[in-house]
């Protein structure tokens, strides 16, 4: 039988080419060898403030975009969590096990809580254990994730054990799968690409966008003019190259841009056409999809369907091993 | 319309005459004016340390002793919490508006924190956001409470009132109702009336334990000797006098102490003869339904149904106003 593989999709709006090729991707490449499991985590972001009218919307783009890009519904089942409500229900349980001072040296509730120093509420803090609620009610063996979230990996498997000594033997321990992608960073070439700092480019952008973004985008700083020589190992666009062209462009753009054959432009031009001619068919089907939100919202739904079984099974585990009913 | 009335019971086992002269006769007295709602907490009771093997005993005992001694389910809704799991998924919502400030600040979590250094947990931290939840859950806009819950009182006024500015009016702000009662105080004349301090009688105590415990129990600690004369002001038994004898069974006790005409052991031969003829309906018709857990169970049941029905209207209520589905 396949191991289980879980994970978390914000519900952040566009989904851009960071997501896409660092996490997107490699969900995509783990669809056969797992039985996965991807929830659109509505309640996760509720911890910060945001626009109830366009929650929804922001939550058919997601789910549009991933299918769109390759989370295929026919191999993996995505759905949005806040339809299934055990995933608070066991978020309660797991709270009685959590010690307070192992949530208060998560790294990242120390950078959330710097960042929202007007809000530090307490479903920021009690994040990681809705996460860990999120992977132990589909028992889930493997979690694909970025650096930053192996903390809370190590948290789930620690919240697990205590749950299997204190009550019974119940939920494997997570493991995390550590994606190979190092992280995009965005057009500005300084930071993680992110719709927050507006550096990005989205799955849906139409063509001529993608040209016009990637135009402005910062390369080898010190390559000022155009007979200057530059470094493609320091380069930003060049690092987008290797996600998008072929091996031969990539060896002919080194070469060239060492020597100033090549200008930014020019070099750019390359990578927009490449670009283009990968995200156009997600693009096109993102659209179709997100013209449609009745047939992604049957998705969805068909997906809550198959969750809620299996959580409730869960839950009603977890209930007896408890003493409760 | 009368207004709805919250009250949680602790499925701590055998009930004491400390809760029940000290909330179930309160609750009685108001089963008439409000819309009466009773919860079995079990999901508060896992924060501390318990026995799996024993927690659907002490629910059907809560329960029953509860309703033997005059929550009639005919006037009111008995249910157990952790079958309604609204109350987790409303917890959640109501975590992202709470600061984590005024938790910190709440006077309970530093006792109880204080009495479980070793098991500090996050859910003994969350507990008055689900104790919130409880309430706002059915709308509730009464909630009788002893002084040391005021706060946790206050605390949920403060995120109705945050619920509504920010998402849209919805709750109404609950007011506690404060007992008259004052705390009864165990058999040890020192301590509140408790089944971990061992200084109680329970509802189902049979007459002859229930001697016992009196013949046993502090009075006027100056009272050394029998001719010396007592003070009743300042003897719990003759406190526990005022629930259980006359007017002028009072009257007659109170001078004949002061003068030493009557002993401490006569004292409390009328208390324990009175305490047991109020107590003995309730005794038998508590055994009554112990010995018939089943149909506990059904009113349990029919209860949480009604509960479900109204907790699944607020949650469609809460979500359609926060732009979840």
């Amino acid at each position: 039988m396949k191991k289980r593989l879980f994970s978390g999709i914000q519900p952040s709006g566009e989904v851009h080419i960071g997501n896409y090729l660092g996490a997107i991707k490699n969900w995509i490449s783990l669809l056969d060898d797992y039985d996965c499991i991807f929830s659109i985590v509505d309640y996760h972001a509720i911890t910060v403030e945001y626009s109830p009218g366009v929650m929804q919307e922001r939550i058919i783009n997601a789910a549009a975009t991933n299918i769109a890009a390759g989370l295929d519904t026919d191999r993996c089942i995505i759905f949005v969590q806040s339809q299934v409500p055990e995933h608070t229900e066991l978020t309660w349980v797991l709270n009685t096990l959590t010690p307070m001072g192992i949530l208060e040296r998560m790294t990242q509730f120390k950078d959330k809580a710097q960042q929202n120093e007007k809000n530090i509420n307490v479903g920021l803090f009690d994040y990681p254990v809705l996460q860990t609620a999120d992977i132990l009610l589909y028992k889930g063996q493997a979690v694909p994730v970025g650096e930053d979230q192996v903390q809370h990996i190590e948290l789930s498997r620690e919240i697990a054990r205590k749950f299997n000594t204190r009550y019974g033997e119940l939920f494997p321990e997570p493991q995390h799968i550590l994606s190979n992608a190092p992280r995009i960073m965005g057009l500005d070439g300084k930071n993680k690409m992110s719709k927050s700092m507006n550096n990005y480019i989205s799955l849906i952008e139409k063509p001529d966008a993608i040209w016009k973004k990637l135009s402005r985008a910062v390369t080898d700083e010190n390559r000022k003019r155009r007979d200057d020589p530059g470094n493609p190992d320091i380069c930003n666009v060049y690092t987008l190259h290797k996600y998008f062209s072929t091996d031969s462009e990539l060896d002919r753009i080194n070469k060239q841009c060492r020597s100033a054959e090549i200008g930014c432009v020019d070099c750019k031009k390359i990578l927009s056409e490449n670009m283009v001619k990968e995200l156009e068919p997600i693009r096109e089907k993102s659209l179709e999809l997100i013209n449609n939100p009745v047939s992604v919202m049957d998705t969805l739904n068909a997906g809550a369907e198959k969750c809620r079984k299996i959580a409730k099974e869960t839950m009603s585990e977890v209930r007896s091993l408890m003493g409760l009913r």
